[in-house]
């Protein structure tokens, strides 16, 4: 337990008192470093959240008894009985059949195949559960309480280690025919590397600008006589140094930006969409979101796609998993009850 | 008269009698040289066709009274009265805002801009009428009738002069915000140019593989110890030569295979469709659909689309709009009675 302890963060507010009828509903983001768990109410207002860092656990039994031990705890605290739980709604990082609630793969650090992830969650739980790939779920929380709310049709893509797009497509996320829409990270632009696809390797485009990428194109680029700034930086420090003036990380954000601008140029062309949130870690920061829309400007395109930041930040999946495990009580009730 | 007999050609199948209560719907394609008219009855067998060059035609009015023309010798050589027209849908070069019934914007060489198509043709015919972009049209076609059918998920891809692409989500066109899905013949991938659209100038994509970019690039690679060919080809002829072994043809029909996977790979990331149709003059050449496909394989994606060539040809348009016709007279009926 004082391992466990020390990893694991968890906020309640005392304020919303149950009563003994509440109901409540659990969304779960499966994240590269943090497991987070949020607790809502039937109108969707978060009661509690509760994150621990899974660096290194990437095994799906440990997984789910982090799950059970997480939604255990925040029942707990607001002092809400088991039966109160009504459904649960999960993210997962990677590609995800959402009709038969099925991971079918995640990337090589967490090497899942084929995991019947619904199936895991409803016997655990014994309430209706949901799964989506994680940038589907962030979409979807954009869309409900965020950056995209009201627009029907838009682009949420993701830059953080990796990168992803999330599509929405008349207010319900686009999956595809292999549940695989918006893989974007293997785009070949100019400026990309022109190499196939290799199975867990990172693709062309997340290369060059997902957050190892930028990383790498960083220290490619290094010299000491070229910058004051260490070699070994992550991409938002890369990013603030270009905001401090530092002519490398200029370049570097320059070329990330160029390159993005590229990526959603093609997929605008492709989708006609309004609407593109960046989010991610990466893809947060302020000067990469700036030099972007100022570099797609410059395709002039018939019409221009709005670029905005996500409003819902490292929430984003987590509201997208509310958002879906709220939806399910009614889609799914009734096929249990069958 | 006689200029406008030399210039049109007339086909009807004479072995569809009709009777008293037979019902017609007519389709109309406005292509770059050709208007293109065909009747078919109320189960959409095509019981006559009317073709007229266009070359040099580009008013409204003009290709209205075509239209008109041809519609009434169509009828006239089945022996039905007008009032057996059901309904009429048309096919623009353009983009077409499908709700409103609007050409927003056609190529350069028509010139159109929000011309009230679908109004003018129900003020001339009285029946139900609608519009859509004939690419949109090429591909309800081949998923009516053709190479797509049974296939609820798809793209059409277009490349004559220009070159377009017409996606089908879930058995219907996918238009976009502004009805300018599809507009690919921008895209920017390694081996284009990479500048920013002008209006009224092909795009980066299409100046490489549209029939007119494949001229232009065997004109600039040509010389007359490089070949024993003319240094004036059309694009068709080029993929011939490839064929036959010309090396500079070969040259050429590899770079435009290639440029040619590189969009439907991009395109397959963002859509994850398992269909794409190649369609249009230089489209359906077998050659390039085979390079194409084995460049494809190249990129190795986790999961293949499906290449084929257009199974209606040049009729893919003219039997989209059939359908569209036929599918307007049931949503279109009750709204014009109103």
């Amino acid at each position: 337990m004082t391992k466990q302890e020390s990893r694991s963060t968890l906020n309640v507010n005392h304020d919303t008192q149950p009563t003994i009828d509440t109901g409540y509903v659990v969304g779960v983001d499966i994240g590269g470093t943090n497991l987070r768990l949020a607790l809502a109410d039937m109108d969707g207002v978060v009661v509690g959240k509760w994150s621990y860092s899974i660096v290194g656990v990437n095994g799906v039994d440990a997984v789910m008894s982090l799950i059970c031990d997480g939604v255990e705890r925040l029942l707990r605290e607001v002092s809400a009985p088991r039966h109160t739980l009504k459904s649960i709604a999960v993210g997962a990082p990677g590609i995800t059949d959402v009709n038969e609630g099925i991971v079918i793969a995640t990337s090589y650090l967490m090497g899942w195949r084929d995991v019947p992830l619904r199936a895991l969650l409803e016997n655990a739980f014994h309430v209706p559960a949901a799964i989506d790939n994680d940038v589907n779920l962030a979409a979807i929380g954009e869309s409900w309480a965020g950056a995209a709310k009201g627009t029907r049709d838009f682009v949420f893509l993701a830059i953080g280690t990796g990168i992803g797009a999330g599509i929405v497509l008349n207010g319900h996320p686009f999956h595809g025919e292999n549940w695989a829409a918006g893989e974007i990270g293997y785009m070949l632009i100019p400026g990309t590397p022109e190499t196939p696809c290799e199975r867990g390797k990172p693709g062309a485009l997340e290369s060059m600008i997902g957050g190892e990428g930028i990383r790498t194109q960083w220290q490619s680029l290094w010299s000491a006589d070229g910058t004051t700034l260490p070699k070994d930086l992550t991409a938002t420090q890369i990013f603030d140094h270009a905001l401090a003036g530092d002519s490398l990380a200029q370049t570097i954000l320059r070329q990330s930006a160029r390159l993005l601008s590229l990526a959603i140029y093609n997929m605008s062309l492709v989708l006609n969409c309004p609407l593109f949130v960046l989010g991610g870690s990466v893809g947060t920061h302020p000067e990469l979101c700036t030099a972007t829309q100022n570099m797609l400007e410059l395709w002039n395109m018939r019409r221009q796609p709005q670029l905005t930041r996500s409003a819902l930040g490292a929430d984003a999946q987590l509201m997208g998993a509310l958002r879906l495990a709220l939806d399910t009580i009614a889609s799914r009730s009734s096929h249990l009850a069958g």
